[in-house]
C-alpha cells in the first residue's frame, strides 16, 4: 500500500526542479525545469490528435526509442503548435540550450509547451530564460511548487502530489505535477502530466503502467470533448530507490500501477474541477457491462453529453438525458434491465429500476442535485465490467468565457 | 429538374391529411393524420439509439417487411419512449383504432410520437382524439398545414415544402413536413420527417434514395450531438403519378433522389435554425478529402464541437478551435496542407493557407462573423471527396433553456 506524503516532483530521490517567470506571459511563471541526477528511463502517452505540437513529436521519439533522459524543459503561454517546421526547429533549439546548461545532450532532454497555438515561440526570451532559471534547480519542496506553477495557464490552482510506497523493503517515492483547467480557455485545453519516481522498473513495464493509468483517468474525463494538440503524460524513473528491478507484472508492479492511477485520477479530477465555468463535478459509474469497451463508451458518453451537462448545471435529476446519451453512444446495453441512481452528500434517489421509471420526491432530488459532487450510478445487469468517468457541468460562465470575442488573446 | 411549388404533404395525388388539438398538450395541435387513397409503399430510416420509442419498432417492421401502407397517425407531447411493454401495446392500439376509422388494417398504419419520454400515453385522449380528428382528412392545402402543426413540439415554425418534377412526361409531386427544433427542449430533441409522393418507383430504390438523402442531410446536422430515441424519416409513395416504374439507378432515379435531398436539406437547416437558443447557423464544407468517410467525419466534428459553437456565438474567427476539432475527429488530413476561410454576406477572410496561419484584419473578421449564416470552408488538398455539415452556435440562451430546474415538465 502507498501513502500520500507532502511533496511534488522533487520528492523522489535525485530529482531537482524549478519554475520562474521569464517573460512569455506578462506576470505569471512560464518556465519549468526538471533534472535527474542520474540518467533515467522515461515513458509517455501522447495526444491522438492529428494536429500535434512540436514537443509531442520530439518526446515521442525519445520515449519510443528508449533514450535515457536527464531533464525536461517546459514553457507555458505558447503552445508551439501549428507552427510548422520553424516550431520543430525552435523546440530542438530549446532542448539543446537547456542540455548545454546542465551538461547533457539535446536527445536527453524532454520538452513541453502549452498556451496559445499558431504563434512562433519567442526564442530570445526562452533561451535567455533558461540561462536565468537553471541555476535555481533544487531538491527543495519550494522549487517543486515553483515548477508546478510554471506549467499552468488558466488553471486556478497548482496540481501536485507525492506518494510513498514500499517495494521489497525499499522506500519508493512517486512525485507528480499536472496542468489542465476544467474550463478551457480557448486553445489552451491542454492536459499535461509529469511524474517523477525513483523506482527501478523495466522500461516496458513503466510504459505499460503509465498507459493503463492514463486510460482509466485522463482518458475518462470530459470538459468539452476536445482533444488538444499538446496533451501528454510523461513519467521519468531514475532507479535511485534501489529496489530490485520490476520486470514482471507481479504484486510490486500492481502496487506501482495503483499508485500511478491514484495520482493521475487525483489530477484528472482536479482538471475537471478547475476553472471558472465549472460549478459541479459528476462522477459516472457504470457497472454490470458485458465488455470493458461498452462500460467505457457508456460512461464517457454521459459526461460528454451537452444536455446532461446543462441538466447538471440546472440541478435536474434528468434520467432521460442520461439514457439518451447512453443510447446514442455505441455502447451495448438493454434499456429494460438498467438501474440508475443519483447520489451525493445530500442523499440518494433511485430513478430507474429494471428499466422502469421510479417516481422520486422532488425535494429529495433537489437535496441530492444541490451538492457540488454528484454521482450517477448505473447498473446494466449485463456482465461484470465497470468503468468510471468524470465531467463537469455546462454553465452560463462557460459560454461567457468561451464566447467572448477574440477570447484567445 | 424540379421546382418548388406551394404545398405540403397533401400536394401529391391521392394524399389527405389533417391535424388537430386533442388534449395531450394544453393548447397546441398534438395529432396529425395522413392517408393515401390507394395502398402505398413506404421506406424508413430510424434512430440508431439503443433506446428506441415504440413507434420506431412498429414502423421498422412494416417498412422492412414490405408492407403496404394506407395511413399514418402521429402525436406530439408524449414520446412513448422508455414506456416498456405497455408503450408497445399502446402504440399498436393507436394504429388499430385509426385503421378501423379509415377501413384499413393496423399493419397498414405507420405511427409516430414525439414529446416527453418516460410517460405512459394518455390512451383515452388519443383514441377519442382519433375519432374526432379523422373526419377532417382532406386534400386541402390548409389541412397539410394543420398536419405540419400537429407534429411540432418546441419548434417555433412549421416545416413543410412541396416539389414538382417531370418523370417521362408525367408530373410527379413530392410533399413533406418535418419537426425538430435547434434548441432542444429536454427529451424532445426528436427530428421527424414525413415525405409523401405520387411517384412510381421500386421499393428498393425508394429506400435507397431516402437513405442517401438522410445521410447527406439529417445525419450531417448537429445541435447538441444527441441522438434521440424517436428520430425517424419516412417516405410514402403511392404511384398515382402514373410514370413508368423506376427500377434502376437511371437519370429519373437521380432526379428523384436530388429532389428528396433538396427537401431534407431544407428541413435539416430549418431544424438547426429553429429554437430560441440558436442565434447563428454555420455551414461547414470540407473539400479535397482522401475518402468520403474522412470528409464526413471532419465536417461533422466541427459543427459538433462545443468550443467551435461558443466561438461562433462570440463571433470569433477561431481557426484554432476548428483545427483542434478536426484533429481529434479521427478523420485523416495533413495539417500542413490545408486552406481555411470564414465567409458570409459580410465578406470573406482567409485564415489558413497551405497549413500556414494567415494574418487577417480584425474589423473584416467582425464583419464576416457578425452575420447570421457563417460558412467555414476547408480544402484539405488530399483528394477528391467533399462533405457539408450544418450546426448552430451555443449561447447563453441554450444554457438557460436546458439548465432550468425541472425543465422537462
Amino acid at each position: 500500500m502507498f501513502r500520500v506524503i507532502d511533496g511534488g516532483i522533487t520528492a523522489p530521490q535525485g530529482f531537482k526542479a524549478t519554475g520562474r517567470h521569464i517573460g512569455i506571459k506578462k506576470v505569471k511563471k512560464d518556465m519549468s525545469l526538471i533534472t535527474s541526477d542520474v540518467p533515467a528511463i522515461a515513458a509517455g502517452v501522447y495526444t491522438t490528435s492529428v494536429v500535434k505540437a512540436a514537443h509531442i513529436l520530439w518526446d515521442r521519439e525519445i520515449t519510443k526509442n528508449g533514450g535515457m533522459v536527464k531533464g525536461l524543459v517546459a514553457i507555458s503561454g505558447n503552445a508551439n503548435a501549428c507552427t510548422g517546421e520553424k516550431g520543430i526547429r525552435d523546440n530542438e533549439l530549446m532542448a539543446e540550450h537547456f542540455a548545454k546548461s546542465i551538461g547533457a545532450k539535446k536527445e536527453e532532454i524532454l520538452t513541453a509547451a502549452t498556451g496559445i497555438i499558431g504563434l512562433d515561440m519567442p526564442m530570445d526570451t526562452i533561451l535567455k530564460g533558461i540561462d536565468e532559471t537553471y541555476s535555481h534547480l533544487s531538491h527543495k519542496r519550494e522549487e517543486a511548487k515553483n515548477a508546478a506553477s510554471g506549467i499552468i495557464t488558466t488553471d486556478t490552482f497548482i496540481k501536485e502530489m507525492a506518494l510513498q510506497l514500499n517495494i521489497c523493503g525499499k522506500q519508493v517515492i512517486i512525485g507528480g505535477m499536472a496542468k489542465g483547467s476544467g474550463m478551457i480557455h480557448p486553445n489552451m485545453a491542454t492536459v499535461l502530466s509529469f511524474i517523477t519516481t525513483d523506482i527501478n522498473i523495466s522500461r516496458e513495464l513503466l510504459q505499460k503502467a503509465l498507459y493503463e493509468s492514463v486510460k482509466d483517468t485522463y482518458n475518462m474525463i470530459s470538459v468539452d470533448g476536445a482533444t488538444s494538440t499538446n496533451d501528454m503524460a510523461l513519467v521519468i524513473a531514475n532507479k535511485m530507490a534501489g529496489n530490485p528491478e520490476i520486470t514482471e507484472e507481479d504484486e510490486f508492479y500492481e502496487e506501482f500501477k495503483n499508485a500511478l492511477c491514484f495520482i493521475n485520477e487525483k489530477f484528472a479530477k482536479d482538471v475537471v474541477h478547475d476553472g471558472e465555468g465549472a460549478s459541479k463535478l459528476m462522477e459516472v459509474e457504470i457497472t454490470g457491462a458485458e465488455t470493458e469497451v461498452d462500460a467505457r463508451l457508456l460512461a464517457k458518453s454521459i459526461v460528454n453529453d451537452i444536455l446532461v451537462k446543462t441538466a447538471l448545471y440546472g440541478e435536474d435529476a434528468n434520467w432521460g438525458r442520461v439514457l439518451a446519451a447512453m443510447g446514442g453512444s455505441g455502447g451495448k446495453f438493454s434499456p429494460e434491465k438498467i438501474d440508475m441512481s443519483f447520489e451525493s452528500e445530500g442523499g440518494k434517489i433511485k430513478v430507474m429500476e429494471n428499466g422502469e421509471i421510479v417516481k422520486f420526491d422532488e425535494n429529495e432530488a433537489l437535496a441530492v442535485l444541490g451538492e457540488r459532487d454528484i454521482f450517477i450510478k448505473i447498473n446494466l445487469h449485463d456482465g461484470k465490467y465497470s468503468a468510471k468517468s468524470w465531467g463537469c457541468d455546462l454553465s452560463h460562465e462557460y459560454v461567457r468565457i468561451n464566447g467572448e470575442y477574440r477570447s484567445r488573446t
